[in-house]
């Protein structure tokens, strides 16, 4: 599929480019890192959390979305239903861990996008020790998430999440 | 300024960014080509042709743009008036042919953005040749800049300025 612009004569579409520089250069501008707490009765802390990478582009040059997918191998490329836009999104913790938290450790963002990612990291690492299963752990997290930049959450407001964990605790 | 990232610790910053193919990478998700054409009634063809790349980002993360006009070494940062952003910009044909458009050459980007830049580089091409200043010439750039996307124009309609060209060569 990045076939499309990277197979038949790479030399003279890719140029110099090192591409997963460009990558991280395309994500600083258009990804959006993004941790959502929302309300699961069924689970025993009561919310879940569930981190996302996630890049939109104009539906009529969607190519270098296909390039991000083959770059990270996870996520899934799907129509945006409220614009004429196309979203790739990652949000399975497995491949997260294994291929984009390590890309960008190799290749960082430059931007202010960068403590985003930081959190976005560290919120990471805590689920794969289960942190988000228990109650303190769970409140560490939704704190971490108050941290990220506004356009970095999804889901419902922070301070309600903690009012609701501290009850829950007394 | 761009130092605020790179110059301290490079190493813990950068990691193995390659800064050409991040810009590349940058600018092909926020980046936007454009060629003007307004009316100037004191030019003897009666219109401006100006060519322009400009980036815009939240004015709260805008150290990507002191990083890009480092690059480039030229253009300017400023407000964006009608929003919250902060936008670079160069439109001046000198620079832009011996800065931005090798830049572009050696790492081109990887989307389908990349047809506005190859019509870009050739009305430069043209201009540098002086072809906008002849009716002919102006004509056949109007035509190269109506095969831009609509985000890569600005000013006055395409066919508005080519009945105007035509009509003053009847």
């Amino acid at each position: 599929m990045a076939n499309l612009w990277l197979g038949q004569d790479a030399g003279s579409w890719c140029g110099d480019v090192d591409l997963g520089s460009y990558i991280s250069g395309y994500i600083d501008g258009e990804g959006c890192f993004t941790v959502s707490i929302s309300p699961r009765p069924k689970l025993l802390v009561g919310w879940e959390v569930r981190p996302s990478l996630s890049v939109s582009q104009n539906g009529d040059r969607a190519e270098v979305l296909l390039l991000i997918q083959q770059h990270f191998g996870c996520g899934r490329i799907r129509p945006d239903r409220s614009d004429r836009t196309v979203k790739w999104e990652t949000r399975s913790l497995v491949p997260i861990r294994a291929a984009v938290i390590p890309h960008f450790r190799k290749y960082p963002l430059l931007s202010g996008k960068r403590r985003d990612f930081e959190l976005f990291a560290d919120i990471c690492d805590r689920m794969a020790r289960g942190d988000h299963l228990l109650r303190s752990g769970l409140l560490e997290i939704v704190r971490l998430v108050g941290g990220m930049n506004p356009s970095g959450k999804r889901g419902y407001p922070t301070d309600m999440v903690i009012q609701n964990l501290i009850k829950m605790k007394a």
